[in-house]
C-alpha cells in the first residue's frame, strides 16, 4: 500500500535499509542470539554499524545540525517500522529505547556541558544509558506519587530512591532520574530529571528484573535500582527545576511514535512470517494451509488492521512535526493503546497460523508474544490512556455544548 | 484530528455542510420521519434541495465538465462523512446510492443518447434510479451465477429474471440490470449492464421486503422485482456486451469509499452522540456518566477506531485517485469489512451508553443499529471479502519468495 | 447435549411442548404476526390457550398448592427455555414477563385481598400486568434515585410521579407501583410497591415508547406513564412500607432466571436456524454454505457458548432452589450480562450466515437482532452488573486475606 | 458456587488438596524453580510425594483395583482443577500429562506383561513416559498422514521415525510411539502404538525444543527425536494393530477433561492472584486498583467466564461417565478449544491488572502466558477443534431436516 507520507527521503532510504537486514540482521536472529543474553551477541551488532556507517545509514535519527538527515518524526517513523523488523534492528542502528528518547530530551534540554559530556558519545553509540521512573511502591498509574528525592547539599544534590524497570541500566553510563526536588510545589512541578553517572558512590545495582522467565543482560534488561546518597552536582539537572514532568511529558510525544512504530514493524514481520508460513505449509496433496479461511480471516484483519494502524501513527507524527506535541495529545494517548494491541493481535494470529512451530523459538513470533506483551503496560497501561484520553475528548464537548 | 488529506475545498465546503445540515435537516430527524414511509418526508427534503442550489452547494459530486467542484474522489470522500451524519444528508443533496454509483457508471460509460436521457435528469434529481444485480435463487458471494438472462430479438433485448434487494426501485424511474447476455463466454464474461426504464411492459414490482421489520417506500427500500420478457432496445446497453462483472468491479471502487465514508459519518455522529449523552447524565449528585471508566473505555476505543479508519479509507481514495481502482484492489477490500465492523461497534456501544434511551426511537442511534445490519452483508459480506483480499495478499507472497 | 439438571418432569414436558410449537405457534411467525402490532395477532394466540388447557400444559408455573405441578426452579428454567424459541411462547403458555414477575411477587408477599382480586385472574390469564419502576429523568444504574412520591392520605395513598418503560402497560389492568413512601428512612428502605388499578382516575397513559422503529402495542409495548394525584387504598400496598427495593431484589433472582432461560432458548432457535441454512444453501454446484470455515466457526463457538451459558443458568437455578436468592447474589448477577451478550453474539452470527437473508423480516432473526438489543440494558446494564459483582467477589477476598 | 457436581468425596478432598497445595507446594513457586531447568526442583517435589504418600493423598487418579478410590472422571476432574493450581501439582501428586494418559492407555489395553514392566512402576511414580505422535513434517491437523513406520521383522518391529514435541521425553522410561504398520488399510487404520523403552539402540533424542525461550528439561520439556531401525518386541503393541488412531481418540475423552480442568485452575489461581492484586493497590490515598472499573469488568467476566467452563467441562466428564467417550464427540471437541481460549483471556487480564509487575516472574502469570499459549494449539488447534465440531453437528442437522 502506497501511503500518503512517503516522501523522496523515505522511498530512498526503505529498500537500503531492508537490504542491510536481510543481509546483515535476520541471520543473527537464530535461537540463542535472541533468548541467550544480549551480552553475547552485543559484540557482533557492534560490528555491524562499521557497516551501517560505510554506508552512510548510521545516525539516521540525527538533525541537520548534529550532521544527520533531518528527517522529520514522520519520516523518521516509516524507517523506525523498517528497523523494527528485527529485535537487532534499533540497536544496530543506535535509535534504540530508551538512548533516542535521552538524546532526543538532552538534545532539546541540556546545557552545552551535559551535551558534550553525555549526548555526544550517546549519538556516537559510544555509550549507552537509562531512563529511571518507576518505583515498585507506586502505581504506575499516577506518576505524580514518587518517593525517590534530590535534596540539595552545597552544590550537589543528594539523591535518595528505589526504582525498577530502569530498562537497560545494566552495562549505561547514565541514568536520567527522576526525583523530587520541590515537595512543596504543586503535585506536577515537584520533581526534576537529573543525570546520574552510573559510577557514582551509593548507585546499587539490585537485579536485571526476571520478564517472562528471562533475566537478560546489558541493552537488554529492566533494572531494579537504588540510589542511596547519591551525589551529583547540581549542574547535571536537565531544564529547570521541577520540569520533570513536563519533560517526561514532551519526551513521551516523539517517544510514543517510536513505539508505535515499532510495534508496527513488529505486526508487519509477523504478517510476512504468517503469510509465507501458510503458504507453504501442505495439509494434504490437494491443499495448503493458505486455502483454509480460518487463516485467510486472520490474513485479511491482519492487514487492515496494520495499514490502519500505520496511518494514524504517521498522521500523527505529521501533526506533531506541524503543530508541536502538545497540541497532539489526544492523538498520542490513542495510538499508543490501539497500536499495542493490534500488534499483539497479529503476532498471535501470525503463532496460531504456524501451529506448534508458532511457540517455540525456531521462529521470531514467540519472542515478541512474551516480551511485546509487555507494551500495553509500560509508558501507561491501556487503561490509563484510554481513560486520560477520554476526559480529555470530553472536555472539547463541554465547551462546544 | 487535522488529517492530511485535507485540502482548501474541503476545508472551505466541510463547515458550510455541517452548518446546513444543522440548520436544515437535524430538526427533521423525529421518530416519525425517520422510521415511517419515506414518502411522507420526502417532499420537505426535496424542498431543502432549493436551499441547497441557492447556496450553490447542490451537485458536490459533479465533474467540472458537468458543472460542478470537480472534486478528486478522496475530498468527496471527505463531504461524504459530514453528509453521512443524518440519515436524510445524502439524499438531499442527491448523492445518495445507488444513484451516485448510477450515475458514475453512466458518465464512464453510457452512449451520448443514455446520458442525455438518463444520466442528466438523475443529476438533476429529477429522476431516481436503481441497480437490480442480486438474485435470491443464487449466492451474493458468488457473483457470476445468475439466472436473469438477455436475449437479442431483432434490434432489443428480452430479459427474464427474478431480482431482490433492488434498492430504491420503488419510485425509480430506470434500472441498471445485470444478465447473462453471452451464456458461450467465460464466467466473468457472461453478463452485460443494461439500462430498463421501469415503466417498460413486462416488470413487475413485486414487494419491498421488510427489513428489521419495516418495508420502507420510496427511495427507503429495498424491492423484490421480476422481469418478464421484458423488451428494451439494444442501445441500452452500458459499455461492450461481457462487461457487465468488469463494470461492476469498475463501480465498485468508488462506491466502496462512498459507502465506507457513509459509515464513517455514522459512527462520528454516533460517537458524539455518546459524549453528549455521557457529559449530560447525572449518576448521582456528585458524578455523571462520563465519569464512568466502562464509559471512558467506549469513548476512547471509538475514537481510536474512528480516526485509523477515516485515514485507511481516505488514504485508499487518494490512491484510487492517483493510480485508478484496479491499482488498489486490495485496499478496496480492506476498507470494506473493517469500516463496517468498526461502524456497528461504535453505534453499539453509543447505544449501550445512553441505556435504556439508547434502543427507543428517541435518538437516532437504533435506527443505525438495525438497518446499518445490513453494512456487513451487501456488496459482498465480510467473509466475502476477507477471503478475497487474503488470496490476492498471498499472490504477492508467491511471486516475493 | 444432556445435561445434569434434566429431571423426569423436564424430560416428559419438553417434548409436549417442543410439539406444541411446532405444530401451533411456529406456523404464526409471519412477517406481519411478528412486525405488525401485537393486538392484531393478539385473539389467535389467546385461543390457543385452549388448546393448551386441553392438552394440560397450561399454568406451568404454577405452584401445586395453586394447582400447578409445582416445578423447582430450574426444572421451569428448562421449559422456559424452549417456550422461547418463539416470540410468542410464553405469551401463549402466560408465563410471559412482566405478568409471571408479578404474579411471583404477589404469590408470595400480597394479602388475600390482593391475591384474590389480582394474583387469581392474572395466573388464569384473563387480566394483564405491568410493572412501573424506571423513570426517564433518573439513571437505572442508581434505582434508589427516585421522584415518584406515594403520600398518605386518610386510609390512601396518593401517588405522584413519571414513569417510564412501564412494559405491556397498554391494555393492563394493574400496575406494580414503586413510589416513595419513606423519605425519611435510609436510601434502601424509603420505597414501597403498591399496586395500582389502571382505570384509577389521575393514571394518565402517555404513549408507547418507539424501540427500534417501533411503538408496538398491548403486551407487546413499553409505554410512558404518570401518575397524578392517583388514589389507592393503603391495603394495595405489597409487602411492608419501605421493602420497595428489598422485593424489587428478591423478584430479580427468579425473574433473572426467566429472562436469561429465554436468552437462551432465543440463540439455540438462532443456532437451530442458522444450521439448517447453511447446510441447505449452495454456493455452486460442489459446495454449500456449511463447507466454508468461516461459518463452522460461527457454529462451533456458538455451540460451546450456548451450552456453557445453560449450565451456569441452571446451576444458578439450582442453587437458588436450594439456598435461596440472597445466598446467589453473585451467580445471578454473572449470568444476566454474560447470557445477554451470548444470544446476541449467536444471533449476530446466525444473521451473517443467512447473508440478505437474514436482515430481512423473511427470517425471525432480525426481529430478535432489533428487539433483544435491550437485554444488555434492562434490568441492569452489563456494567451496572459486572461492578456490582466485582465489588461483591472482592468482598470474599477482603474477608479471606 | 456451589456446582452441582461436587461429591462427597470431592466435598472431602478437595480442602485437603488446597491445604497442601498452600503449605508445601505454594513456597517453592520462585522465580529460579519455576523458571530454571526443572531437573533442579525435581528431588524436591520428589520428596513431597512420600508426604502425600503420609496423608493418602497419592494415587488418586487410580482405579479401586489398582488400589486406588475409584473416583470418576467428572470427580477426578475436581480435583484435577485444583492441582492445577500451582505448575508443579499435578507432577507432585503423580498426574501429570503425559503419564496420566499414558497411564490410562496401559490400563485400558496393554497385555499383563506390558502393565506389569510399564504400568506399575509408572503408577508408583518410580519412571516416567512419553507419546511419540507428532511430526515435524506433517501439519498436525491431519493426524493420519504420518512417516513414521514400524515393520516387521522375525518377532520384532523395526521403527524409523522423526517426531517432535514428543513431550516429557528427557528422562523418561519409555515412549508409546504412533506408527504405520498398515499402509495397506483405509487411512485411520494403518498405524498402531507400540511401546519403545528408551534405552533401546537407534532412539536418538535430538534436542529439547525451545519454547518461548526456554528449552527446559526433565519433565518440563518437549524433545524432538528420530527412531533409526529402533528394535522391540512385536508384544510391545498396544491394543490391535491398526487400531493407532481409535486409541489416540479414546484417550483424548479423559486426557481433554485433565486438560481443561487444568486450564480452570490455572485461570481460577490467575483471577485469585488478579482480585487478591487489585484489591492491595494502593492508587492514591482515597482508592485502591480494585475501585476501578476497567478492573471490575475484568474480574465479572472472567468469573462468569471460568464458572461457566467449569460446568461445560464437569457436565461433559459427567456425561463420558455415563455414556463413554465416542458418545460425547461434540462436547469433548467444544470444551477443548473454549476452555483454552477462556484461560488464556484470564491470565491476560491478571497480568493487565499487575501491571509492570504482570510481565515479570516475580509472580506466576507471566509463565502461564507464555508456557499456555501453546494451549490453543496442541492436541489439536482450535481451528481444526471447530471444524471438526461444526461438521459432526451438521450431520444431525442433516439426518433431522
Amino acid at each position: 500500500m502506497r501511503n500518503i507520507f512517503e516522501t523522496e527521503k523515505t522511498k530512498n532510504l526503505i529498500p537500503k535499509i531492508k537490504a542491510f537486514l536481510k543481509e546483515h540482521i535476520y541471520p543473527l536472529e537464530t535461537y540463542e542470539n535472541i533468548n541467550g543474553n544480549f551480552s553475547k551477541i552485543e559484540p557482533t551488532l557492534l560490528q555491524k554499524r562499521d557497516l551501517l556507517k560505510k554506508q552512510g545509514l548510521f545516525g539516521l535519527q540525527l538533525t541537520e545540525s548534529e550532521g544527520g538527515l533531518g528527517l522529520t518524526l514522520c519520516e523518521f517513523g516509516q524507517l523506525s517500522e523498517v528497523l523494527a523488523y528485527s529485535p537487532f534492528g534499533h540497536f544496530v542502528f543506535n535509535t534504540q529505547a530508551p538512548d533516542i528518547g535521552n538524546s532526543e530530551l538532552l538534545h532539546k534540554y541540556a546545557s552545552k556541558e551535559l551535551k558534550d559530556r553525555f549526548l555526544a558519545p550517546l549519538q556516537k553509540g559510544e555509550i549507552r544509558s537509562c531512563f529511571s521512573m518507576t518505583e515498585p511502591e507506586f502505581a504506575g498509574s499516577n506518576p505524580t506519587r514518587m518517593g525517590t528525592t534530590a535534596v540539595k547539599d552545597g552544590d550537589d544534590y543528594i539523591i535518595n530512591g528505589h526504582k525498577w524497570f530502569t530498562s537497560s541500566a545494566d552495562g549505561a553510563a547514565f541514568a536520567v532520574v527522576m526525583a523530587v526536588t520541590n515537595p512543596e510545589n504543586p503535585r506536577h512541578q515537584q520533581a526534576s530529571q537529573i543525570i546520574v553517572p552510573l559510577d557514582t558512590p551509593g548507585y546499587k545495582f539490585i537485579r536485571n528484573i526476571p520478564i517472562m522467565g528471562h533475566e537478560g543482560d546489558s541493552w537488554a534488561s529492566h533494572a531494579e535500582v537504588k540510589y542511596e546518597n547519591v551525589r551529583v552536582p547540581q549542574s547535571y539537572l536537565v531544564g529547570p527545576e521541577g520540569s520533570g514532568f513536563k519533560l517526561a511529558q514532551e519526551r513521551l510525544g516523539p517517544g510514543r511514535i517510536h513505539h508505535c512504530m515499532r510495534f508496527i514493524g513488529i505486526a508487519q514481520r509477523s504478517f510476512d512470517l504468517m503469510c509465507s508460513y501458510a503458504l507453504s505449509r501442505e495439509l494434504n496433496s490437494t491443499s495448503r494451509l493458505s486455502d483454509m479461511q480460518f487463516i485467510q480471516g486472520f490474513i485479511a484483519e491482519s492487514k487492515a488492521e496494520i495499514d490502519a494502524a500505520r496511518l494514524l501513527v504517521l498522521n500523527t507524527a505529521n501533526n506533531i512535526d506541524a503543530l508541536g506535541a502538545s497540541a497532539c495529545r489526544d492523538e498520542i494517548s490513542a495510538i499508543k493503546f490501539s497500536t499495542a494491541n493490534m500488534m499483539l493481535r497479529v503476532v498471535d494470529r501470525a503463532i496460531q497460523t504456524h501451529g506448534a512451530l508458532g511457540i517455540t523459538s525456531d521462529v521470531l513470533l514467540s519472542y515478541w508474544y512474551a516480551h511485546e506483551r509487555a507494551s500495553r503496560i509500560y509508558d501507561g497501561a491501556d487503561e490509563v490512556h484510554k481513560s486520560a484520553l477520554a476526559k480529555n475528548i470530553l472536555k472539547n464537548f463541554v465547551s462546544e455544548s
